[in-house]
Order: structure tokens, then C-alpha cells, then sequence
């Protein structure tokens, strides 16, 4: 089984590097970056004919083209697999995008470079088989179960209702400390420190991912309605 | 030396029992609430006539009232020793209404509770003497470094505005957060969980604690207006 990821920025090259301990893995980045020499190099788009899993690792703002540059080149039995931090538009797309033999699973890792430097065993992934073709949906689940990963299948718009108020949340405030360029202090207090690792943490993600988590995720303008209020109320009481 | 602990609340008996391991320690609750067995009972407040140090453990705002009522019944030669959140507000007040014959010491540990559960080696504590006499300084200073805490002597206003930048945005995003009633999910993030970390450790303690860490520290506002631009220019972005 030949398995290629789109997308080799910072979560795909950690992803390809997961997938490359028990598959052969090819990676694809657009921007030409090289990387790990367990990694084979996808030169062009064409070699994507070649692959029977494509993990699809790019920003999600560019999984629309993405699909309509990649789709007409696939084989007829490729299983396509997401890897965004929303769920329903790009599972909108892949079903709209793709051919109708073509497997889909829609997947998000809840763990990136950072949070699983120690390893990806007891992380958490959502998955959901959206088209379970040839056994692909099985096939896969027990891969990610194997890797000792914790599955949590649900729908697309359950994940994306769940991830607005836990992932969304959090980079959020990530990103409004970060603007305050919270400083080390010697009085630290162990709040504080935990403070300053989430700023580090949301901050070391590209900002695109930022900017896609809280665009493309329907349920975080709620997110961003109720933590203005939260503040405007917390503001009020001096 | 017997040590007196004016303010038996949440931090107040944890300081009071980290104090008995050494010392003789008896503590005042105006509630009468009850504590350890290894703290002699305050029952009156006539009775801080007999203590050679007293450490103010009461909430921020209730410095000043305290401070009136004990003076005129204090030793000639006691020691007063503040553990207030802020800084320059308590030292202004002590220095104002203690007795010129009065030793006082300002202090902050970093620390409570819930980040000291495992013990204070380690943890940072803020010092400043601010009349130190009979050595009062100095013994005070050794009995804390044979803590193993980390002294930082400083400045009130040093301290303050420090403190503003660190523990008293972290308690901010603690209750703002806290409004927003964030649940487990079952697929947290890493980040996530140190987000309800943090609500839980500052939302544990009491609410006067907040309020009082906004209102008589002058540095807060600042950091609430630097706070508020930040939310507002990320929000723009959407």
C-alpha cells in the first residue's frame, strides 16, 4: 500500500513521520521544503495517480483546490483521508469533490508535534468513515487503534460543535495573550507558567491554522460571542 | 517566639500549618471557623497582645480595618508580616498605622494551596523588609531560604506591577473563563486541559482574592485595558 500526504508543513511532516514506522510514505509540499529521508518526495501532483491513500494535510482553507487539482488524477479505488481541525466543511467537500468510487474517512488528530513529541499512544483522534469503501473505514480504524490511539467517532458536526469550545477556545487565547507578549517573570506563579505554555503551544501552530480553526468551524462565532461577554462581564465588575 | 495568623481562610491556614513545623502557631478566623489541631485558637482579639510576630493572612481589603483594631493592643517590639497579593497598598498601611516600634516585613509567597500541595521547596516568595528591626529582617529572610522557597526581594511597586502582568492576568482569564462554564470533552486537547487547569487553581480561590488583586494593585488596570485591546483586535480578524 502505497500512502502519500499532502501537505508537508509542520503537522504533516509529524504526521507522515507516524505513518512512515509501519508504511511506505510519500510526502507532497507545494513549497518545496525538504524533508526526513524515511519520507519519499512527491516532485508532482501527476504522482498522486500512483497512490492508494492520500492524507490530506494541508491548511483547510486550501482543501477546496486542493481536491479539484488532485481528484481527476486519483485511482479508482484511492481512499482519501482528512487530517483538519473542522470537520464538516472539508467533509462537505470531499464528497462533493471526489469520485464516488473513492474511499473517504474523515479524521482529526487532537495532538500535533507538540503534544505528541512523547509519542501518540492514549492521544485522542476523532474519526468518521464517510465513505467506507473496500473495508477502508475497518482498515483504518485499526491501524490508529494499534498505534494506541483513543478513537472517538462522531459526526462532523458533533466534532466541530465540541473542538469550537475546547481547540477553538484555546488558540484563541493563545493568540489575545500572545499580542501581550507575556513576559518570563521570576515570580511566576504555576498559573501563570501554564498560561504562558498555551500561548507557546497555539502559537507554534501556523497562523493560517488559527485563522481556518475559527473561519471554517461554524460553531465558533458562538464561541467568540460568549467569550466577549464573559470579558465585557468579568471588565464590569471594577 | 510565639506566631500569631490573623485570618484563617483558604491560604491562612495553609501558611499557619507550614509556619506550626517550626513554631509555636496559633491562628484568628472572625468566622470561628475551626482548623488543625497543631494551631493554637485565637478566640479574642485582645489576645494579639501576647504574640511576638503576626502574620496577615486576612483578605486585601480588609487590611486596613484589621490593622486599626490590632495596633493599639500589639507588643512594642512585634513583628507584622504580610503575605497580601499586592504590595504597596498593605506597606502604605502598615507603615501608617503600626507603632513606630514595630518591625514589618512585606512579603508574598507565590504560592498556595493547590500549587504548594507538594511543598514550598522551590516555590518563589516575594520579600521586601520594610522596617526591619531587632533583625527582624534577616530572620525572617533565613527562616524562608531554610524553607527552600526562592526569595525575591523587591520593591511594592516592583512587585505590583510584576504581579499584574502575571498573577493578576491569569486570575483575570481564570474567571473570565469560569463564566463561560467549559466542560471535559473527550477530545481535550493538551491545551485545553491546561486551560481548565487554570480555571480550576484561580477559580479556587475566593472570589474576594480576584477582586481585590483587580482593585488595589495599580497596576491592573493597565493590564485590563492592554487585555481588552488584545480580545478586540483578535476578534477583528473574524
Amino acid at each position: 500500500m502505497k500512502i502519500a500526504v499532502y501537505g508537508m508543513g509542520r503537522f504533516g511532516s509529524f504526521w507522515a513521520s507516524i505513518l512512515a514506522r509501519q508504511f511506505s510514505v510519500s510526502g507532497f509540499s507545494r513549497s518545496g521544503r525538504s524533508f526526513s529521508e524515511s519520507i519519499g518526495i512527491i516532485r508532482d501532483e501527476a504522482e498522486f495517480a500512483e497512490f492508494d491513500v492520500v492524507f490530506l494535510c494541508c491548511a483547510i482553507s486550501a482543501v477546496e483546490e486542493v481536491l479539484e487539482r488532485i481528484s481527476p488524477l486519483l485511482k479508482q479505488d484511492a481512499v482519501v483521508i482528512d487530517t483538519c481541525s473542522v470537520k464538516v466543511e472539508p467533509v462537505r467537500l470531499m464528497k462533493r469533490l471526489l469520485p464516488e468510487s473513492c474511499g473517504i474517512i474523515a479524521t482529526h488528530p487532537m495532538f500535533g508535534p507538540d503534544s505528541g513529541r512523547a509519542g501518540v499512544a492514549g492521544l485522542p483522534i476523532v474519526y468518521y468513515p464517510v465513505r467506507d469503501t473496500g473495508g477502508c473505514g475497518d482498515f483504518w480504524h485499526g491501524v490508529f487503534k494499534d498505534m494506541g490511539m483513543v478513537i472517538h467517532e462522531m459526526t462532523p458536526d458533533q466534532h466541530d460543535e465540541e473542538a469550537a469550545f475546547t481547540q477553538g477556545i484555546t488558540h484563541f487565547i493563545g493568540r489575545v495573550l500572545k499580542e501581550l507578549d507575556l513576559k518570563d517573570s521570576s515570580i511566576a506563579t504555576l498559573g501563570y507558567k501554564k498560561l504562558q505554555e498555551i500561548v507557546e503551544q497555539t502559537c507554534n501552530d501556523p497562523l493560517q491554522l488559527f485563522l481556518d480553526l475559527q473561519r471554517y468551524n461554524p460553531h465558533t462565532a458562538e464561541m467568540r460571542i460568549r467569550l466577549k461577554k464573559a470579558l465585557h462581564d468579568t471588565m464590569a465588575l471594577f
